[in-house]
């Protein structure tokens, strides 16, 4: 006897790109009917951005726009321009953002940049336009970190990055091969992703729930140089996939999106760590950072690459010398499993546990978001200029969760959940 | 005997693409040190784009940055968007010409548009839409009718352009035409553009300035169904080529540019003109217009394509029923020999004399840019919130120059210069 099976046609690279940007909007984003929305696009990415902005009006915004943006023009600026004009910042870029925030909208970024696009310019250059940038867009991101507006990161393929990822694949195969890579991580490559996701969210919302429960007063992370407690922000909330804004709308920020993170306690975190993975920072790759810290602060920061950047990174403000998250990610998670280095964060740090350096979200600390930031910082949540993420995590580190009685429980061994 | 010439090597697609990006910022824009930029430019436009802004630094932009715009993520709006969405406008993106303008800066547009893009939508939502917008950037478009800045448009292919433009070739090799027509009309093809650009401007110079010094009261457009007088505005001031700005920068708003033009008299325009090519109005192709006036005002409307665009356009105020402007150039010139219709007034305005529906330019005449709109008004000028420019010359086109005592003189005849 013999049947004839049915079995789903395959997906073609359209029908996957459609399922991202679907799944951006209403699982990313949660767009709600008459919502003003933002995207912000590299150049490069237009055939998703012109998706998002179908799927956003699909989803019932009412107005969407694009604010564009195309490493080369940044990149010529940092070798072209006179000095002493790298504190100008267009006002109107950071306007697009707040003047949609304001307006009760969302904003959906679409990263992609070449990780070492400023690799050969003049880092001073480009640390006083990052911190003129950080300056004007506070207004904004004093908004993200409470999250008073539904946002959404994803990210996307240009050719730079891709050969980077790459490095043995021509131009072209290189993008399909990354445009592959991040399908699989988001489930885009699955014929409907966005019932997959709400499993994955409930999944990831039942791990935060008990990790809130547990109210551990610090992590010890240790395996290889590593030995690092991190205490925990007083009546400290874990976050984990969806969060909502105060006005209600349900959204998950990052897609793709791995971990449950909380906020270190400022002053409570000792000891030395090393980074498991390359970190791609603001177009420099920085690898091999050891930094030792005391009482909460930076003692000592080195790295086997990119210490100047490190170094330019941590002496940002008094917060860039202290934690502002600190999350967990299963070694065996997807993007692990892939073997792949994205030199992105957005990625990246969904393959591995990590550690920020700088501002802690309000979120994470109960009632934080209407505290004054005083006694924010008093419960032991920080602020900064920056926040920068990077990997600590490996199937080498083994995670307890401490009691501020001193007793401990495995939280994770050899990368994995105890949990 | 036999000789060896050197004859100067062709010129590459690349060397042509940098030649107009450069006579673009040195004689478009007319850049100063110092000066910062702004650069408009469509998504798909990008690669000129990216070298205007290297251009601009070359010639010592203190700082140059982009507002990128994209006809699908325009489409997307009109096609998807809630009824009665459509007054809202991103003052983001409003606010990045008049930022620029404010901080003394200069502002470079490369226009290119689908000509047919919102041919399918509904045209109340375009109306609506424009009539915002226009309101929006009035506090930015005053400076420009003021050169109060230095600007410039220039254009560049895009597919769906291209492809009407050559609708025989392939999608590929529309463009390359597109661009061997675009290289062709800016002079870009030759070995020193700017060169032979300074000797252009002269002649444009030397022709405005006769014109300026006759003072005619009025011209008298005569051929085929046309018979139009056209009234100038009390001390007109006739404009061609380079202009300045009231801070000494010289400028050339147009490339190209063939024409030289000046303001009419807002109640002094009689009889009817009949258009001699195409017009593309805000992503819908007008031809065969047909228009009357009297006493200055436009008393009946028609056109074979398009008329309800053309009626929109006419009843956005006032203003947009009486001329802004009147045009002279030559049946001869290189963009009307080419024989080509680029569907894009930039071009096309310079294949032949033309007329424009709304706003002039205070600089058209003497002491305009200083005196009140009231005392503008008085003298003959327009204000409108548009300014539309259509063709009404050809090789059947007479023009003489009255005076106010009735005498008269031939200008053009058969569409060619006799002064």
């Amino acid at each position: 006897m013999t049947t004839t099976e049915t079995t789903p046609a395959a997906l073609t690279f359209d029908d996957k790109l459609r399922n991202y940007a679907r799944l951006a909007v209403r699982v990313g984003l949660g767009v709600k009917p008459g919502q003003r929305v933002l995207v912000q696009a590299p150049v490069d990415t237009a055939p998703l951005a012109r998706l998002v902005v179908r799927e956003a009006y699909a989803a019932g915004a009412s107005f969407v726009d694009v604010r564009w943006d195309d490493d080369d023009v940044v990149l010529a600026r940092f070798e072209l321009a006179p000095d002493g004009t790298f504190d100008t910042i267009s006002q109107w870029r950071v306007d697009a953002e707040l003047e949609t925030a304001n307006a009760g909208g969302a904003v959906i970024a679409i990263r992609a940049t070449d990780p070492n696009l400023l690799g050969g310019v003049d880092q001073a250059r480009v640390a006083a336009y990052q911190k003129a940038l950080a300056t004007y867009r506070r207004p904004y991101s004093q908004q993200v970190m409470t999250n008073r507006l539904n946002w959404n990161l994803i990210s996307a393929p240009i050719p730079g990055w891709a050969q980077l990822m790459f490095p043995d694949a021509s131009a072209d195969m290189a993008v399909e091969q990354q445009w592959d890579a991040i399908f699989a991580a988001t489930r885009a490559d699955q014929p409907d992703p966005v019932a997959l996701w709400e499993e994955h969210l409930a999944h990831l919302k039942r791990r935060r729930d008990v990790l809130t429960g547990k109210q551990y007063h610090a992590l010890h992370f240790r395996g290889g140089e590593t030995d690092l407690t991190v205490g925990l922000a007083d009546d400290h909330i874990w976050g984990g996939g969806a969060a909502d804004t105060p006005g209600g709308i349900t959204f998950t920020a990052n897609i793709p999106t791995e971990e449950v993170w909380t906020a270190p306690h400022r002053e409570r975190v000792d000891g030395v760590v090393v980074s498991t993975k390359p970190l791609s920072y603001q177009g420099v790759l920085i690898d091999g950072i050891r930094i030792e810290f005391r009482d909460g602060r930076i003692v000592s920061a080195t790295a086997k690459q990119g210490e100047s950047a490190l170094t330019r990174m941590i002496a940002t403000d008094e917060g860039s010398h202290r934690l502002g998250e600190v999350a967990l990610v299963p070694h065996s998670s997807p993007i692990s499993r892939s073997g792949l280095f994205f030199f992105n964060t957005l990625y990246d740090e969904n393959a591995a546990s990590h550690i920020a350096i700088g501002s802690a979200y309000r979120f994470n600390v109960r009632g934080g978001v209407d505290m004054p930031l005083e006694d924010f910082l008093k419960a032991g949540g920080n602020d900064s200029l920056t926040h920068v993420d990077w990997m600590v995590g490996s199937d080498q580190i083994d995670v307890d969760g401490v009691a501020k009685d001193g007793t401990r429980e495995p939280v994770m061994r050899a990368g994995e959940f105890l949990i």
